[in-house]
């Protein structure tokens, strides 16, 4: 590469300082402890993206610890003054930027009532207006893949393309969760923890009783076009 | 419309800053995620209710989100000077304004263990003297009812209209309380999530022991007319 | 009463600060919402207790929300510059300050875990050695007892008479604690919601292992006598 | 002992410090209450280690409060300006220290997730990528064992001597963690909570999906030498 035009810089530092803020926000909402769980954030016009660095607190996070790679996960030095090795997960998160062209933003956590389904291995069933509006069905299990190669990338792919559903649960692992940037998706991550416990709660009174899928399109028909400003 | 009185602007200022503490008070007994959750107020003497915008986050929530609706839910713009999209329950809200001339607010959550009984579609049973004392008996659970036309409040204003209970768990979808005012309602949703909270917690434990008719009915009368200053 | 000693007035201030402060602890250890929960103290060398009044709010309390009764229960003017109505519960902790000479302390509070145990009618069991420290062996169930006479504070003092543990378990109610003052008797409502979720989560996974009543008398009187500064 | 070197000195000041920092993330995890729990770190290159004091409260706690004790769990007067009694849990950590050469940090808490496998003498079993990256395999059940003499530190030591896990539940009791310092074993105190939580909750769902023993191996190699910076 050449120059670098001024406004991918601009861009690049913007994104630092939006995930340094929701990676907080998994905290806050307490999907993470210590260092687990990772944001990341596609840059837009460029085959870039931008993710937690490996093993970082969140109680001393900077921007500097927010790594640009490209899309193969690689750190690309002309960006990151600080020498960071980016999280653990890359591999996942670029796989997806790879191969869903849509998503711009991808999270990944171990929050405990997701994880829990992800444990069993069993869905999260439609048994919430909630889970309806925000997932469009059952929100599905991955395959139990192994971190190392492309397994997890591939896992994810090949479950959210054929769901309307932003979040898979990977066997024995936890949820990712995609959106159209690093906010979507940290909403979805947030979402599929309220839901998980919720239908947990509702397991103990039990038995469940699901919604029909008329009732499931309906209503995630008109969240998706009718909800927010 | 002509000129507004002075004392109407006031109160409708009023209620807005009330609105935002109330609203962050739902955050604070951890009722709501990201944008989940609304609380409305009833403007005394006119024919006008206040209520959250649509997919407003609490954290940059302002006074500027609180809408001014008229009894059909319509945003009134005389007194809007942003232009937000009420609730997307606000025809719930309204129904119940319409329909219920005594209720001056009125509040709903998702909360988790409140949302697991309407789930489940079962009551929450009478077993804690704190039950007997807020709601009067069980608190029931209301019809599948879908957002789109009257349903959600209908079923709100039938289920309570035969209940002492201020709170009613829409089947599959989550709790509804009304009160004289929105404190009033808030505190409805806040103690709805308690008792949902133990008697899930005492239904773990199990066999439950329901209370006496005869020693609801006690606690809630002292209760409603004894307690506070 | 003629003239009032000087330092009688300044113990008086000076609890009314310790119980402000106690009452926040309640909150800031997830044992009460809204209005509910209260914290007693016994003033030292006089026929007096101070108590909260009823249904006020944790968020807005002070000094002056603390109000001073006599062991009957009554507010006494002379030293409640504000008039405030003393909680509701204020019958229950006067019987236990005219039964139990020892006790300078009194906490009640609805703490979901623990309110659990009492509303499924069972004692929680010492699976813990925490349990064995605090409370010397299984934590009592009251009898189910109505607000509005002796019956609440008959049945803690009968209970706590017959056993080592400072807290008991009215049925369908909630725990009740002593302790020698008001802060002991916290920490005892602090522990007793703590052993109470620990043992029900233990019972998720089931079966309990009881401790033997050898161990938990030797641990209970280590702690009594060698724990601390 | 003659003069003491200026190093040892500044050591122990900065390792005071550091465990004030530690104890209060017990607070932040909800690890602990009261005054429950304790963190302890070796000085490195003596024969010496530092703990919390008997009995203290974490809203209080300061500096002096951390307590310089021999390998044989005795206050080193020499180093400890304020007379504290040291934690009643220091002669299980000194037991360690004294057996466990590369052990530099030790952390014991109640925490009510891990301490229910504990009373139902359950280890938690490895159905999570993040148990596997942690603890490479199962986290272990030690013996019941009394306060008073070695039992617990014998306890703690012969189990983690066969296990590669940082973490045993000590039965009835709750969790000790170890690590090369005292950070480590937070961390390993605040991550057994973590997967004992979830895995409590992937146990109502049940059943559990366990991890094969190549996989776990193969997660634990690579989180021990990949992860982090």
């Amino acid at each position: 590469m050449t120059s670098t035009p001024k406004d991918l810089l601009e861009a690049i530092v913007e994104i630092r300082k939006q995930l340094c803020v929701l990676h907080q926000q998994l905290v806050t909402n307490s999907l993470v402890v210590w260092t687990a769980g990772n944001v990341s954030q596609r840059v837009p016009d460029a085959e870039l993206f931008v993710i937690k660095a490996s093993g970082v607190r969140y109680e001393t996070m900077t921007d500097d610890d927010m790594v640009v790679c490209d899309l193969d996960g690689n750190p690309v030095d002309q960006f990151n003054t600080v020498d960071r090795k980016p999280s653990s997960d890359t591999a996942a998160h670029a796989y997806v930027y790879r191969h869903m062209a849509d998503v711009g933003g991808v999270v990944h956590t171990h929050s405990p009532y997701a994880t829990a389904f992800a444990a069993a291995r069993k869905p999260i069933p439609c048994v919430l207006t909630m889970t309806g509006d925000e997932f469009g069905g059952e929100i599905p299990i991955g395959p139990l893949a192994l971190i190392g190669d492309d397994a997890i990338g591939r896992g994810i792919v090949d479950t959210l393309s054929n769901s309307k559903s932003p979040a898979v649960l990977m066997a024995n692992h936890g949820p990712f969760t995609i959106g159209e940037d690093a906010t979507a998706a940290v909403k979805a991550a947030v979402m599929v923890e309220e839901v998980a416990k919720t239908t947990l709660f509702a397991d103990v009174l039990g038995p469940l009783q699901p919604l029909e899928p008329a009732v499931i399109d309906r209503l995630h028909d008109r969240y998706q076009h009718v909800y927010g400003q």
